[in-house]
């Protein structure tokens, strides 16, 4: 990706009507437009973050047999009446006419959708469990919406349901939730401390959070350092300074937190309001027990942001960074104009290099912007690796390498950038698709003529 | 994909209250679920065809060098009043007040929030052209809404948005955008007619629409099958039966069809109406001409259903489909349970050997079914290659492979079916994230011990 060329420019002023740190330097590296309070647009470099985000949701959640869907933001009232949440949320859900005169909702959560449809699927034991999930957008008419991505009116939820024959599948499935939400969070490399916590409008039992600590966040969470123990303080009856209950080897401390994903055990309330049933080997009926698990990426990406940031701007873990590496070519030295065209040469190369190997990257191929405003930028939009191509790199006929996170700066090659990226020098090209059709009509023309041939063997051999 | 675990089940009556074929298909094969009249949800059928639709339409807008975005759907009313679209909207728009008492629109386009977001991209001729594009969900409250996926209140629309410095540069880009349109729908197997037709509320200027002939479609097309000349009857001045004026060889035709996509030179109506100007060379300021570009990925599924279909089910195009091969494993024979083992070993081995390729299956292993119903449910679900596992391919030592789109099984081993689907029997595998990740750090490791080594070396020779 050609910096030149890039939709969304980086800015040196914080947008006017900001308090949160994710949402002014996430606008400032144009990453996300402002469309109104709390309800964003991805611009292009932040819609790759999120898409790496979402990848790492994906593997997780299909590794524990997570099936994806895809449904409706319209909602229908009578769906919502079944259970009551028509009224109990209607301070927070969009709810209009449409212009038959027929009341609608925009989905703030699909608990009551899936609960519907899961009619057509779930019928007997044999049915059970099952797991779904999408990753879509909800719309919350948020009272408050001064967090930036981290609460906003319309935002993507990654939520998964599950269905259960009894409370004891459903605590099996919570626990593999459990594990996969702590890989999600691991790999965003973000810190959390799995809470117990109120279930709000959703369910009277305990649910878990995961709590990243943060002074952006709008939760207080009680934790022990050593042991990883924590409460919302909502719920706790612990308080700051008492010992840990759990390891009793350190104090409880508490501090602010952003809650970045949570799960339920709904039990049975959801599939009892729609008539979820299923018959058991004896042909009795029983309701389903279901769970609901979310995590909001959009929410994920601005808690990175919060907790990874310094002075000059972001620093984005490795694996979610929009690019993997930044090339900025720089302008030739006073005087020297006429070395420009050997330092462009020698950064296209490197970005063909690069991009050949399905390296993404950025290029700072800017021709009007000075070596200042270019680290400037670089820091601000905090890719992982920057790739330095200037007079002085061509002379020490290397590239000077550094990584957003360290100080240092290092001179290497292409090749010693390859393989610090992890890709192996002589990687075999993958096919592409039209050379595997072309493989594929020729294997099975070659299997209609075998079977030709055999046919006249056969029919030669018994005439 | 176990098809015992798939959520989403087939049925064998047709939904009561539908007329179109692609509704009536795609609900009975477990693809969609109907929420209200024009609202569906994507089961997982039905979400893998829609992504396999979507990667394809990625593919080719990138190629044209689109930037894939993300914007809300929540609109603010003062941004579409600035084109008078609040108004000439309306009837189609859903507008509500959210709690506050702020007139909000749901975005049944998103021309208005490209032009006022590109005036944080646009500002010097360098900056142009521009294209960027998303995959997103669009509201508009259909009056008739009878269609299926063809004609949907809440339905997903890849929108593509060019900007130019004028319009010889945009007519470059439609032209680019026209190509990429024709490989998208070459892709999905769809032949289409390029026509000219009226710019509805967009434009006054000729747009240029994709129609595909099908008796479902809502439009009609005028069209010579033997150059491919084609007009929206809308603005035609031909009949059926006049003379093609382009090739002259044959009759003008008249079919009903289904409009797949259009591209609208729009101008600088939309720029003209947010200020989105730019400098030229000699700092001159110009509106920015804009052009849009739309396919409905929902809507495509939906016309492939009703280009690809016999009395027995959907027949997917190969790329198109859910899963490339579905694996149909029998019951024994009465009298012989005793080989349902065997039957179920063989079939989960070649599950099992698709899966270790990448290949996606669905692995009908359901175990209260008979080889009718296996048989039919396959038909109705259309997946391209059709793989029977039973008694009798035991005893051939083969498998009894099918085409949906043909007539005649052949039976080959897995070896066979794998050339057939395009895989070459020795790929290399590929690095896991984390093998990658460890040689990148060894890699790093690697250099910086050279580069200590070198430095000793070059103390012990200048000391």
């Amino acid at each position: 990706m050609r910096q030149s060329q890039l939709f969304g420019k980086t800015t040196r002023q914080d947008p006017a009507d900001e308090v949160a740190v994710n949402a002014k330097l996430l606008q400032r590296g144009g990453f996300i437009n402002k469309t109104m309070a709390g309800v964003y647009d991805y611009l292009p470099l932040g819609f790759r973050v999120l898409k790496n985000i979402e990848t790492i949701i994906r593997d997780e959640i299909d590794a524990i047999g997570g099936q994806e869907l895809f449904l409706s933001a319209l909602q229908p009232k009578d769906r919502w009446e079944k259970t009551g949440r028509w009224k109990t949320l209607e301070e927070i859900m969009y709810q209009f006419k449409d212009h038959s005169g027929r009341d609608m909702g925009l989905g703030a959560t699909h608990e009551e959708a899936l609960a519907e449809i899961a009619l057509g699927s779930v019928f007997s034991y044999k049915d059970l469990p099952l797991a779904v999930y999408q990753i879509q957008t909800k719309f919350r008419d948020e009272p408050r919406a001064k967090s930036g991505l981290i609460r906003g009116r319309e935002f993507l939820m990654k939520d998964l349901y599950s269905f259960h024959r009894d409370e004891d599948d459903l605590a099996k499935f919570y626990d593999k939730a459990d594990e996969a939400y702590r890989k999600i969070f691991k790999r965003c490399g973000l810190t959390v401390y799995v809470t117990e916590a109120s279930g709000g409008t959703f369910t009277k039992q305990f649910t878990h959070e995961y709590q990243v600590l943060s002074e952006a966040g709008e939760d207080w969470t009680l934790y022990c350092s050593a042991c990883g123990y924590a409460q919302n303080k909502e719920i706790s009856v612990l308080k700051e300074g008492d010992d840990c209950p759990k390891c009793k080897k350190e104090k409880m401390k508490m501090g602010r937190s952003i809650e970045v994903g949570n799960i339920f055990k709904l039990g049975t309330k959801f599939s009892e309001a729609f008539g979820l049933m299923y018959s058991d080997e004896k042909g009795e009926k029983h309701p389903v027990c279901m769970g609901s698990y979310g995590i909001g990426p959009g929410r994920l990406l601005g808690t990175i942001v919060e907790v990874n940031h310094d002075e000059k701007g972001i620093i984005w873990p490795e694996h979610i960074a929009p690019c993997a590496v930044h090339i900025i070519e720089l302008p030739a030295k006073k005087g020297e104009e006429s070395k420009a065209g050997d330092i462009k040469k020698a950064a296209e190369k490197l970005y063909e290099e690069l991009l050949a190997e399905n390296i993404p990257v950025l290029y700072d191929d800017r021709a009007d912007k000075s070596a200042g405003e270019k680290f400037a930028d670089a820091d601000l939009i905090g890719i992982s690796w920057r790739v330095v191509v200037s007079q002085k790199t061509l002379e020490q006929e290397g590239f000077e390498i550094k990584k957003r996170s360290e100080k240092e700066p290092l001179i290497a090659s292409s090749k010693e950038l390859l393989r610090m990226l992890g890709v192996s020098p002589k990687r075999s090209k993958r096919k592409t698709a039209t050379e595997k059709a072309k493989d594929a009509e020729d294997a099975k023309k070659a299997l209609l003529i075998d079977k030709a041939l055999l046919k006249d063997e056969q029919k030669k051999d018994n005439p």
